[in-house]
């Protein structure tokens, strides 16, 4: 019979079933992921040291099916574009699995892929003249901003529902011009994004 | 013995329970909030019609402890500082139920108390000399970043960790300048609330 051509278990698919089950119940133990793998809690253990290393190998999934962030490309574009394009990537990988937003959200990062991209936008940002105590934060807020912008995504087209027009005649007024689908959601962040990048732009001259 | 005083379950009990269940679980089921509140599921349908007004009187148990973005005085103010004081109390209250959040992010908005708000956003908004094709996603962006940064809140403080120098030196540094406390995410709301809002004006003035 010799060995299996494909391992029961290896990370990559470890963290593609965690990913999975996170997005589905918006939490993961490890029991459950391993019912979800088929395997013993124990088995588990073969492979990945804990929790922490688990979420790891869904942000390294992410990654791997998104690109998220990860091109150099990216990050060789000045820096307004860059932070747009990136913003953009994330955005797409973060809308694939909402209910595991909260998860990674949360989980400190300690993985060197996501230190490199880090360190790709803290260069260019110092570089565009920003001071070293501006960098982490605006970083930061732009991925609140995006987090927040990916659960948006996959909230229904028409959020603000069944409103009374006599009692509410100008949210009426505006919701007359609010789109129904899904540019909704990607009309707020563009709105958004454009207003971050100009409000950054602003701490240059400031 | 006649009736007792305070009944077995009322509606804000309802609204208070599911609260903490979905903030304890990220998710919220009918079978675990009637197990959480002692009583048959059927009992639940004596006093609400199904999982919709479930939400509806989460987000109204997250008003009425909270006080969020419903006081007159804020609307009262000049648009920036409106929304500013809305945005704050905004995230203080998801930030008490962060596990509640992408629920409550993505479940329509029905409830007359929540209509009365955006009105009032959208006249102030209005007022200021916005478009009305800007107004709902001008408060949506505004939300996703409020939401995203009560994420932030609850996560811990030092997110980006076991940073190597020699692989990532502008990433050291800038860390080396981020504030290892609550204030980290504290400050990364306030530099992201200023630049949406001078993104916001910059559109005023386009």
């Amino acid at each position: 019979m010799g060995r299996p051509r494909t391992p029961l278990l290896d990370r990559r698919r470890i963290g593609a079933a965690a990913l999975r089950l996170a997005d589905e119940n918006g939490a993961l133990t490890i029991p459950a992921l391993a019912r979800a793998l088929g395997v013993a809690p124990s088995a588990l253990y073969h492979h990945v040291s804990g929790r922490d290393e688990i979420i790891s190998l869904m942000r390294e999934e992410l990654v791997l099916t998104t690109g998220a962030g990860q091109g150099a490309h990216v990050w060789s574009q000045p820096w307004e574009q860059a932070l747009d394009s990136w913003a953009r990537s994330y955005l797409s990988a973060f809308a694939a699995h909402p209910g595991a937003v909260p998860l990674l959200a949360t989980a400190p990062l300690a993985e060197p892929f996501m230190h490199a991209m880090y360190e790709r936008a803290a260069e260019l940002l110092l570089t565009a003249g920003f001071a070293e105590d501006q960098v982490m934060p605006l970083i930061n807020a732009l991925e609140n901003f995006i987090l927040g912008s990916a659960l948006d995504l996959v909230a229904p087209p028409v959020m603000v529902s069944a409103v009374a027009r006599e009692t509410a005649p100008h949210l009426s007024a505006v919701l007359d011009h609010t789109p129904a689908d899904r540019s909704r959601a990607t009309n707020a962040f563009d709105v958004g994004l454009r207003a971050l990048l100009t409000g950054f732009r602003d701490l240059l001259r400031g």
